[in-house]
């Protein structure tokens, strides 16, 4: 479906200095990581470079979101979209380029999960796409996100109405820098990250001294009963052909060992692959925690305080398959296998589902080949290979930039018709 | 206040072939167990040996129970009460006069906790302040009750009229042997046998195949959670100082290791010393199990079903303290000792409750004393010396019995005033 | 592959009587079920079957396992499979023809799986291709299985030296009846049935009293607390992306509410999909339950007692592929729908892995299918197509039977080599 | 045996100036209160009155321990204690000596479980001994107790050499201020505060993400299987007719709602009145605490850290009778009321038992008469009637410190002769 003339024309214009200028770019913005919801430089930069290319720009969406629109002729509209938030991480790799930054308060500051490539892939794919709009006809979205990490920016942007102010796209179409060997772009139909919801709790107890606790309601015992409990949720109440996870990571209660606090508090992450599956394991934390503290004889109920909902990432069966071939077309299929599903979670989906229209999101190799294969070879993957989230995690600058920005190119104009010359 | 003149007139009616009389009387008891509220044969001689010294006697009270009066002039009214059921154990003592009784089901029979002593000694007391009533004043009332074991004799009696048929005590009397030394009498004021409270809860679940929980509620698990769970009821909800046991003695669920039931059923066997603590505890119990239910997502609430329910055992204090004076100036001190509480129960206490009169309850002492102490030397009281409901429970004939006769007329006697000649 | 002259040829032989008398065959074995290891009239009447048709038959084969080889020249061993035995079920279908057996000790015997329509496929298969047996080179046998429900009967035959005996085949095929509409087979590679474990385990505590906690090791708690435990197991201890059950249907303690007992037991069924999982569930239960002990001060360590092993069933990817292919040029592909994997469990797959060779599992529907397709439509397939284990499960027997003999003729087919005529 | 006049005659130096001047040391203390181990300054004005007062004097005791000796001739060694150090509770009693102090951290800091009043009355009686010395024979001992609420003073000034350096007393006595009507004194032998022991158990799992949990040993799981299990070590492992406290106040684990941490920690206190009970408990907890750690599979075993061990204060009968009898004859026995055991825990009982010497202690009540009077009436004792610990506890004045005062001198003179004059 897609013309390979229109996508080596457009390419050409990433040979040489231009790719060094997206390099400066990338290592700039890694240099300058910015947490959730306060990207303003990074914003800044996409903004400016695709005015400079010639985008109608809207910035401050939802806080820090930048959206840009080229209105190229007749045909669908197609949105890219990259998020631009950083993590409180301490980088460790020792790059050159290496963040020392922090926050006021001193949280060290890094692009941990590779949305500085995303930017960078977002902007010069934009850039060529408008040099080459000769080439192509429709409109093209460039979306810049803030605050992926924490579940929210995809939700802020559209909130700001978003598609009232640029139109609504036909398609969506989004890139994640993954640890997988550098040059292969990994893409699957169908849900290929889980939605994840978290939330907060606080367990209500009656607090006295630890040597008079027919005088309390123990709000220890409360909470350690509820986190058993909670456990047979997945074991009990969860297909075993469904995948769903629920994990109390955080427990905390108490002061002195001999007082017995008022309160206890635990946090809940879900995970789930199926509206249902969510359903029925946000149902029934709500239904366990309850009873549980009526089994305590709690004097107040539980506060279920929502932390943050990412929403389950579904790839679009004829879209994915067209973007799959397209890649295929471009890369050769030794170069683009199979996605596997992954726990993992993004806020990418929420675009497609509040246009209506079909989504794909796709992983791009970072890992250095040479690294990734030798470690397959030792069954040492994990352990030497930095994934997303890691202090070492670094993506290997060629070739995965200049594949990040073709698989945008190479998919934009899966959906984009081509003009003839 | 007892006058040892009229004692020792009244006692000198069971030197020789009297005792002998009562042994053999015993010793026939012993031999015939009858299980509760079937103690037809047991009633039938107690209330012809009343009839026989004189009592008027109404029988079938509360199914098998059997009451004696005997009006002697003014004074207060004095009742002494025997139970006498056995149990469902197969008698191991190897003595001549051993049980080889069994139900009609085949359930062996004996009397394992020494009611048959019980009878006897009441019989005995009866009989001799019969004919020895010209040394006292009063009424004398003596109760053969049915279905101790089970908590329900006393109520039963009670129901059916006792008092208004006989009148009603200004003090209920009574003993029961105990693996202490025989000769002597254990008494002490206060809460001296535990309240007990037995339930069976059938836990509601919806069964299925073991490879498909989610299409179930499992009630096991409802079941273990639930016990977990009511270990919390004595280590958290009540005093260190108070004395509670909440105890789970059976949980059944499930046929087929692949079949996942559709319920589960536990019991629950609480023991308290005050009105207050049974409350919390049966209160605990039914917040548990139905939160616990809820927790499950039951389909219906979870069933309670008493069982039997002993009331707290509690010695009046003006009455003990007039009792043990009474045995003290009898017996010596020294055969007097105080009686630790039991967490055991009884349905004594129901008769004074009902009445509104003073009640209390010694132990009468049935083991060797040359076995007893030796074995307290070697620290092995619990090993050495058989405990009531034992296979091998067997009261010391002598001097267990003829004491248990003279401490209910000393007792008695205590309240009767006596006659001056 | 296969050619669909010689299928044509082979299958003319089932038209009119004799499909007839196979209809018999199987009413008579719907009639007249025989648990495991007792199936000496459904035996009996296989190898009866055989021999007429010219198989060399060896009978008792670990029990009742009856063996055919039928040797037709050059050419690859093909092995079919069809198991025996029946199930502790009251038939409730109504059927003229439905079972009214029991075992000696009055335990009702039902088909409820289906046995008996495997058996008659398979002896209607072995005598169309023992009669077109100048259509094809190589060698046949028809494997006959007791004690299927158990996990015991291919054991079993194994044990007893079959491969030694009869020559080891080069591919293993078997069909089950399942509630899918009666016509189509179902057919999928890899693993398809999940491995089941079952163990019994006796939790030993130390019983006493019920108002002595502190003189006893409650057993009770300690089951409890361990099926708290193994929840976690599937909830913490096995990836979602994973597929594992582990179902403790049954826990047993005590027998009087004031006695704690000395023991619990408590039964385990654990389904896996991967040998990995399947380690990390046994491993897991081991570990649990003996620390579970532990942390009861338990008088002795529990017993673990291995009640039955199913293992996984895996259908090979090249076989299955050439069976599929077979089926799809026979039926059409609109037939052969994809089978997906069930938690349910076989020991077929102890044949091929014995054998070193590859083995093909597809399923046979068996419900009405204008039922079935309504039910589908109301969304009431559990409701109203009976399964199998169901007292009302009763395949159609049009076009069921005729499609089970030809799958397995078109099967067999698959691998034996052609004749040019 | 004590003798009134010589009390009398000891006592008439308190009339007056003399209170008034212990007044403003009890008010000077209030407002100066200092941390366990830190208390310098209250230790130099203790060291600096007993020095005028002619006692010798040693310093520096564990710390910050004072020992002041008075020997006046043959007779026995009675030695008198008080504890010196505050809390950190933020005072709200709104008295115009009320502290404002903090340690350099910030804590506030209060005399809030009235060890000023202690160190006053010890103060107070000491100097009265001393200047009446004609009136008696023998050696007095004054022990001011640094970090008595940490359990750790005591023990401090015993390994320190105290009764190496002053002499092995005969009896040791100490009092505790109480909120029961100031004017009483509440003494009872035998066990009358609970031995109590803290610990901090670190349990160690193996983190990481949340999404992966079978990559982890969860110690959130373990810690709250923990919990949960040590709810059955009272429930099940210690007699109903003992008193025993298991407390998990502290339960802290994980930062991230998405990430497993590598390990919890848990804090147990435990509290009880026999040295059985306490080995039972404390062998129990290091049971259940290192199976529930294998039943997770934990990396490495737990840690198991002592925070504080108070030993069980213990009344020896005689020297209690002895006291209680001249607080009787002193005092009139309506003033002199059992004191009920209490769950509280106090390291006084160390120096008698390193002693091999009997120890009293008894209670000073402290609280205003009328409140406490009505507040009983009202039922609302624990609501209105601040208790110890509490930021608004405060001993009215008068008459509790002259009572405290004379207690001291009446039970110190039921040891040392009296002279006559």
């Amino acid at each position: 479906m897609s013309d390979q003339d229109a996508i080596d024309a457009i390419m050409a214009g990433l040979s040489g200095p231009a790719l060094g200028e997206l390099a400066e770019l990338y290592r700039d913005l890694h240099r300058h990581p910015e947490p959730a919801f306060e990207e303003k430089r990074t914003a800044g930069i996409a903004a400016g470079r695709l005015r400079a290319a010639g985008f109608e720009v809207v910035t401050g969406l939802g806080g820090t979101g930048v959206a840009g629109v080229l209105r190229n002729g007749d045909g669908p509209t197609v949105a890219l979209r990259a998020d631009m938030d950083a993590l409180p991480v301490l980088e460790a790799t020792g790059l050159p380029y290496a963040s020392t930054a922090t926050t006021p308060d001193g949280v060290p500051l890094m692009h941990a999960c590779g949305h500085d490539m995303h930017v960078t892939c977002l902007s010069g794919a934009a850039q060529l796409l408008a040099a080459g709009r000769d080439r192509w006809r429709g409109t093209l979205v460039a979306l810049f996100q803030p605050a992926e990490e924490i579940a929210a920016g995809a939700r802020a942007m559209l909130d700001d109405g978003l598609f009232d102010r640029i139109g609504t796209p036909d398609v969506v179409l989004g890139q994640h820098v993954f640890p997988n060997p550098a040059g292969t772009l990994l893409i699957s139909p169908g849900e290929i990250l889980a939605a994840a919801d978290s939330m907060e709790i606080r367990l209500y107890g009656r607090g006295g001294h630890g040597s008079q606790p027919e005088r309390t309601v123990d709000p220890v015992v409360l909470a350690a009963s509820t986190v058993m409990r909670l456990q047979t949720v997945v074991s009990r109440e969860v297909s075993p052909f469904e995948r769903a996870v629920l994990t109390v990571a955080q427990i905390h209660a108490g002061h002195k060992e001999n007082v017995i606090p008022d309160e206890a508090s635990i946090t809940v992450n879900l995970r789930s692959f199926s509206p249902e599956v969510r359903r029925t394991l946000l149902a029934a934390v709500e239904r366990v925690v309850n009873a549980e503290a009526a089994a305590s004889g709690a004097p107040r109920p539980p506060e279920i305080r929502t932390l943050n909902a990412f929403p389950l990432t579904v790839n679009d069966g004829d879209a994915t398959a067209r973007v799959r071939e397209a890649f295929a077309g471009r890369f050769g299929s030794e170069r683009v296998p199979a996605m596997a599903p992954l726990m993992g979670s993004e806020d990418f989906g929420l675009f497609g589902a509040e246009a209506g229209a079909p989504s794909v999101f796709w992983g791009l190799g970072g890992a250095d080949p040479d690294l990734y294969a030798r470690a397959e070879r030792e069954g040492r993957l994990r352990e030497d290979v930095p994934g997303n989230h890691s202090p070492f995690f670094a993506p290997q600058l060629l070739p995965t930039l200049p594949t990040g920005v073709e698989a945008l190119v190479t998919a934009a104009l899966a959906w984009l018709p081509g003009v003839q010359r």
